[in-house]
């Protein structure tokens, strides 16, 4: 029998549920392994037609709720990974319903469009329902299909731009151009770079894996493109204890910046940066650093990308991360994906609009139907003012945190996220430890995910409360006490 | 007033109309121009957020019904183009309204899992619904967004495979192995290549568009791998006529192959070939040489990818176009997205599958609300045996279409499809001649798409029949008297 089982529940300091009446008042762990036998059973059954050796468990969504996913063994987690962070509002939202069930819905899925050739008329209220919640300084958006997409559709866009700039916005391509790029040559087919850095990930296709460098499992055996990672800030922790040494550290990274910038071998037409470094270990970013980037990319001629793939829409306690910074004038591109579930960029310069039609294309230009889901959360996101919720939850969760960390800093080593909403992280001493925790939190019914090679990384969605906070630290504590 | 009014009836050969019983018995053209003045003010309304320069006219999706799309105006077009090709059987489908509002779709909206780490237990019962419609011969598969997803994915496969193959399946990767490949570099980024064909349209990411050699505005400006293009067959026509010819065409495009692969600076791990070529001007390949290509890539031990993106799905006359071919043994990967909605690749050796887990991974790892839906389409294409129909059908458009090719033998050059279902396609002289036959066909009611530089594409949907034949032949006639 697992720790906690279906009699064991935890006090809880708060008590009103707003958003999800039904919710359990705490997780339910029946089996004494994860995945149990139901779990492992169905996972051997898909294992002849489909890849799912990295699979948890089998979920039951029609049995999970809000902020607990449940498991085809009747077990019920406290879901603080929302899978792989890219669940906004809970499980089986009502108002997510609603959208899902619209005849709009319908029609988006049973007529899919290609939108750039035969958009429906109701395209411009759709986007709408997007733009209102651009980040701030971007008001045009071009869609994809998830963040990958979203980070290569933003590359193109930012060649086309950086070669349209050299050459001239409206100027002809010229025959040796048209000619070389069939062959895949330059000058047609340009030696360009996107500059990212170390511990990045923005992907796993090959020109977003190529600018992705978080592990080598991402990468291995595939061609890349030959392009350069900076190193990104890593900062000691509290942060205000060590605001000289960090900012050094930034100054540190941001000259690497500019040396690559001004010798890589061939051009540098665009930096991505993610606001927090996510898979990559939950490394943030100093409002400085991001600022400075927009310094140096005008300088130098560089368009600035920030992927709000994983941190956007709300958790970091802004809509987006980036936010927080208050960059001027605004970075050029905002990707997104993951909880927004539509995919693609935000811009708002005219001239990232390539010179002439069918340079930025394909069948689909992007999903209606996950585009209806994404101006759904927006609305909820707005309505419930979710991240200031984010905020205050995630401030109330940190200080429980920094307190265990106080008693066991050798297992809450890093404590990152204050003043970041949830978007809360923290190192154990060892991948070996790490895994451990993760695996005990689980059985404490927990369903939480690492990063990087040591860390652990909390990704609840935006509906998360105190009360869920009092479930989890008190799951923690109890496994921090085992360990 | 546009040629068709509201009044103007074609004349019908048959009159049941089992599938659509609402459908319009002919178009209807209402604007002298199109797009007229309420698309073009809708698509002026876009411009600010959204690229439409390549909006053909602002559809209605609640007016269109089966082969019939509305716009705006009041126009309602027989669409011989159907979404780039990707709409299956007809808009505002009966049967997919079914799936589209079944609590499994809303599950799938709602609750959108991250399919490799936390896999409903519904995904094994969506999965078969896909693999029973898998090419012969393959009998696994992994989900996907897009076809450029779905052929990225796929290279992905190919390389992990070609490099496993050298290192062994269960080999550890060495430490030179695992350092060299974050920074981009080989061994662990090995430089390997995909050899495609010159016209060949697999995408627009950064590796699928390095094997796209259809047109210079869908690669210039993008930086691209170093990937070659062999020679794709093109045939004399009627192929019956030519057939030594023809042999001969094969033979020489194969030494090409064959030169390439054992010539190319770096080891060709793949090569992939749509059955037709479509974007690219609708060559097709022969049956021969589609399994000379098999023989030559197992002598080298190149894995073989059939990109089904756009031939897939029955309008050739058997599911997947490849299947004409009966390729002993078969290819090694079938690629699908489009009329399929879903996107992905099928693939039958187990080695396929990369030796750890999170190889091939991403958050989402496909996406079940399509996968839905295209189970709800192949059941129907299963049920009212649409490859059949689509042959039956296609084979009386040809005979009709050959009869004004006979009449009209400058403006119906190379007319290409016979016994290929409704996938016919004919050259114009000049882009320019293309580009008016297209435009004054349009305004006789009838949406066509082009391909390559001179020539027109159909792609109707699998809910085309004889009557619909006879309204577009009518349409045709009348368009080619007056150029």
């Amino acid at each position: 029998m697992a720790i906690f089982s279906k009699e064991t529940h935890f006090e809880m300091t708060s008590v009103s549920n707003s958003y999800y009446p039904d919710e359990p008042t705490a997780p339910k762990v029946v089996t004494d392994t994860i995945p149990g036998p139901k779990s492992q059973e169905a996972i051997r059954d898909l294992e002849g037609v489909f890849d799912s050796r990295a699979a948890y468990f089998v979920a039951d969504y029609d049995k999970s709720i809000g902020n607990y996913i449940a498991d085809v063994d009747g077990n019920m987690y406290l879901d603080m990974y929302a899978q792989i962070a890219s669940i906004a509002l809970g499980y089986n939202n009502p108002e997510l319903i609603k959208a899902a069930t619209s005849s709009e819905m319908v029609r988006a899925l049973v007529n899919r469009p290609a939108l750039g050739n035969f958009p429906g008329c109701d395209l411009r209220e759709i986007l709408a329902r997007l733009l209102r919640l651009a980040p701030a300084g971007q008001d045009k958006v071009w869609s994809g299909l998830s963040g990958s997409d979203a980070n290569e559709l933003a590359f193109k866009a930012a060649f086309i731009y950086y070669r349209s700039k050299k050459r001239g916005y409206d100027k002809e391509f010229s025959a040796e151009e048209l000619s070389s790029v069939m062959g895949n040559s330059a000058p047609g087919s340009p030696q360009l770079a996107v500059l990212s850095f170390k511990s990045a990930f923005h992907g796993r296709l090959f020109a977003s894996g190529s600018a992705t460098c978080s592990k080598p499992i991402h990468k291995l055996d595939f061609p890349s493109f030959p392009w350069p990672h900076a190193d990104y800030p890593s900062y000691e922790y509290p942060l205000n204890d060590h605001t000289e040494v960090n900012r050094k550290e930034d100054d540190r990274c941001l000259a690497i910046v500019e040396e690559i910038i001004k010798s890589w071998h061939v051009p540098i037409a665009a930096l991505i940066i993610e606001p927090i470094q996510s898979e990559g270990g939950d490394h943030h970013a100093s409002s400085y650093f991001l600022q400075r980037l927009r310094d140096i990319t005008l300088e130098h001629g560089v368009v600035y990308i920030i992927d709000e793939v994983q941190t956007g829409v709300g958790a970091t306690g802004k809509f987006w991360c980036h936010e927080w910074a208050n960059i001027q004038p605004p970075c050029d591109m905002v990707t997104f994906s993951k909880k927004f579930q539509s995919a693609g960029y935000f811009f708002h310069d005219p001239l990232f609009v390539p010179n002439k039609p069918y340079r930025q294309f394909n069948t689909w230009c992007g999903d209606p139907a996950h585009m209806i889901i994404a101006g759904a959360i927006g609305q909820e996101v707005i309505d419930k003012k979710l991240p200031d919720q984010c905020a205050r939850v995630g401030d109330y969760l940190y200080t429980k945190l920094d307190a265990l960390r106080a008693q066991y800093p050798h297992l809450m080593q890093r404590l990152r996220g204050r003043h970041r909403g949830t978007f809360i992280a923290w190192d154990l001493p060892d991948t070996e430890t790490r895994d451990h925790m993760l695996k005990k939190l689980k059985l404490a019914g927990c369903n939480v995910g690492g990063c990087a090679e040591r860390s652990v990384r909390l990704r609840p969605t935006l509906a998360f409360e105190e009360k869920h906070a009092d479930v989890f630290v008190a799951a923690l504590e109890h496994v921090l006490t085992e360990l």
